[in-house]
């Protein structure tokens, strides 16, 4: 068994060699991030693996989508709360807090998504993606229809669904290999604003819409998995 | 809101015009199966969705691995179980039962998999599969433990983790969208076989062992998702 | 302890002498069923316990009620399912595919009654069912008046509330001893309706009225327990 | 709606005219409770239903057996405190007093199980019958054999698994009537024995073993349903 | 191990010398119930934790507040139920039978709640309570809003909330030490009242306003923990 | 309803004029941690509340116990991840960061204490916390006796169960009334440590021991509620 300092609680053998396209791909997280989030690196043992893993995740957290990356991020996290998924918590927790470039509405969502103060859309979104995932075989028409009432479409709503169920299976494969984030992750975003700290208030509180806001820019855009 | 005869409870508009790559697959699976797994028609809106799936799901279901594909089908039932999943239910169970050549086998685990006569491998496998479904949050190393006792490698334990998550996710997202699952699964292998009928028994109770047999051969290969 | 192809898991000596009355009982079963319900030769170690069993058994889903037996089966399948009672699945998952005359409807209640496309009377009765096998203490006022709203009489209610409660012990009962089904009942009713083959549909999307048609007719009257 | 001061919430219309055996039933209640019990005012809408519900309470909790008629009846609280039954915490528990002539011991058990103080029999007849009440689902070979090492006969368990087994149904139809007890139970066996009262203990702490003397002598046997 | 007569599972060596306000309380208990309350005898081995839980547990239940005394009871008996606590229920139940003057109101809240016929008031006060002690993650504005339009203050809200809380804090030291209540608490209001004798009713039956009599009076004034 | 930047959800009025010694306390905070704790100000509108919360939450943390002041934290912590308090996992979790002096561990105890690396002392200690939070009604004597064979006396059993007790008040306290932390708790001890920056690790991985020294020093003492 290794030790826990590693990535994981398996010992999978020395990675694959990657192929080149992978391996630009891990190059890039060092170029953004700093370094190649564990997760990724769990899945190096096998080529095969790791790109359909990047796809759907790539595809999923930054494709096109009606819901905004940091919604999509909060799904991620409110998801990983109801499974109390170390790994998540920790690397999207820093990706909401990015996001929102807010450092507090992350850990807000990673300890109980009704204590952030949001809007009604993604209330209803949240509400949702926890219940899905606390009871997919409750889900009926009537669920759907409180999407469209607070606004979103059928490929919003697929959007929606298909990220709560993604991050109920990252939660379980990390959880089952006992994935232990990068380090990195818990520095994010952690200071307090200047204006802010001159008030003596959240930003959260200060600007809620903050969370609205999508993050953007060629600086901030980071691959995250 | 579409007709329940429809494959989804969404609207997602028309299909995209298929990849090559994609088209292929999709006739593939009309000459093998006779059509094409719902699920996949669902994805069909989105090249880039669809593609990360079949990768996703062919891999883990059909790729290299130290569990035969039935155990790997048997993870699927298993899980879609807990989640009392209509849409994996019917189209996993049927997999098992072809697989297993069974016809009372894949509706013993689609009940619940304590009810069939499994060895002790693959009794330990399911374990874990419900477990990590169950409670993700509570899974230790003593878990782990187990299944290194029933036999199973590290690289094995990933991926009874990487299937079971998978359903996780599977099963989330056709409740979340109401997945209809084809119909035709439900007549596969449903046929008392000859010698059995003879002697008044199930195969499963005649032949435990049937369970760990693997099906192969290029005339019974399908692609299922 | 009995081998696993046995009855159940519990040696309880020879059968009792039945009285002539339940050997009759026991007779017409082999007659019009072609086997005695495993439940049956469960119980038949004693003629009282046997009796006090049939006279309840056959009272719920064959005496007089304003719900038809089909809709007995439906509760008694719906509360299995969620006590994913592998007998109880099985026997009665045939009953309703048999009352039905549609081999995809007890699969889908088997499974998860919320897939199946059932009128606003069955989805009310199967919710209230499925909800006092998961929270019987929760049960108030409302609950009973959603199934008047729904049509039902106080003395539906009354039968609603039986058969849902007696499944709960069945399924209990069938669970501690481990009770297995009779291999028959995985084979009935599994064949496609001919104009559906043709069609390519299930006879539940063709006709969900189906589900209400209740079965009759001297030839398919069977005793079940 | 009927009052809730009624026998229960639903109105069944007028009883049926009791059939003569089951009217010296009633009569032999009235006798020797001095009352009949509301459970069999309920079903008295309906001979056979009455009787069936008759024969199989009366041999489960009065017929011959190696439990005990007082761990019969601690079983039956033990399940209904599981699922909060008020008629039968309230009638049952009762009855634990009375046959254990021990006023604690029954509000004991009808609050938690685990606060008595029981032989180890007991204590396992008690926590498989909760199990069996919580997860049916989850029972296995492995909770039988505590049963048999605690010194049960397979036909001991089966005595337990069925009486566990049919208060999980009485309790639902208790709870979806809303069953009232009659209130004479709250007042058996509420007196501090006279020993006890100048020592100042409970007879419970006093004499453990008391929960195993079985009540008996013409004088005190009643019927209870 | 403490043998399981004494009031409780651990070993805390002797009681500390209690400072003379807290000696004073003690003796006030004995005259007043005859007793010292366990849960004070337990905490008796440190003078500032006693000092601390008397405080608390005093202001909760007699103190000044919106609601009654028998109300605020009525959450701890609710709140003990939901969570099996038998040291709880014991006492807190006699307390509800002495200060509703009913021997019978006590014990359906403490076997269920729903069963109590109470005034809509007192049902939305227990539906909070046990709501909170269930799911206390999921408290929302609305939950709170329903206590306001059932005629309850913000101030009324806290207290709810205050003593709901306080029982789920004591129900888990109660039951992480095996507490054991004072026998006495059994025998507190088990008489059936004269008139109620003849008429062969019980009080709550009768008189359900007698729920929200709040007992009051010199002589009836007792100091509870 | 208050808006939600204020404290909490419920509109108490004003704060009631503090005792002296209750304003002196207040005072002490502002000086050591630069604000008043908000559950403090919330309980301000009643001097008898508060005093009584404050002896207890004091007594409990900072009093003599054979646990560090760091495991009391963690305690509180771990059982408030069950609950999903915003409140207590904010506050409490930016004083396990303080108590441990290392930013990772307070994190990964409010994800999932499993995640964390523990000595088996503090494994069993948050085991315990945690089984008794989510099944008080389950605790047994095997559960006690695991605590004294990783080391714990009676005494320190009693502290364990005090802490986690009184956390499960808290967080239901916290959540009825939507209590707000202060956002200060936010940004305590954030900082990548400067060798640990340089050698690229966490301080957890680094040195999981430091999570049992124990926080101490005038300078660092500060008042917690």
């Amino acid at each position: 068994m290794p030790a826990r300092e590693e990535k994981m609680a398996l010992d999978l053998g020395p990675a694959a060699e990657l192929e080149p396209e992978l391996a630009a791909y891990f190059e890039k997280c060092r170029e953004k991030l700093g370094f190649v989030p564990n997760v990724l690196q769990a899945y190096a043992f096998d080529n095969a693996k790791l790109k359909a893993f990047v796809l759907m995740a790539d595809d999923l957290m930054l494709g096109d989508s009606g819901l905004s990356k940091l919604e999509r991020e909060m799904i991620a996290v409110a998801v990983s709360a109801v499974n109390h998924c170390h790994y998540c918590l920790t690397s999207h927790g820093a990706a909401v807090r990015q996001r929102a470039n807010d450092p507090v509405v992350g850990e807000q969502i990673a300890q109980n998504y009704r204590a952030a103060t949001l809007p009604g859309r993604q209330k209803a979104m949240l509400d949702f993606a926890v219940r899905l995932t606390e009871a997919p075989d409750k889900i009926e028409a009537a669920d759907r229809q409180k999407l469209r009432e607070a606004g979103f479409s059928d490929r919003d709503i697929w959007d929606i669904a298909a990220v709560a169920a993604f991050y109920n299976m990252s939660n379980r494969l990390a959880a089952a290999v006992d994935l232990r984030p990068n380090t990195e992750y818990h520095f994010w975003v952690r200071e307090r604003p200047p204006a802010q700290a001159a008030r003596g208030e959240s930003r959260a509180a200060a600007a809620p819409q903050a969370t609205q806001r999508q993050a953007s820019g060629a600086g901030r855009r980071r691959r995250r998995a």
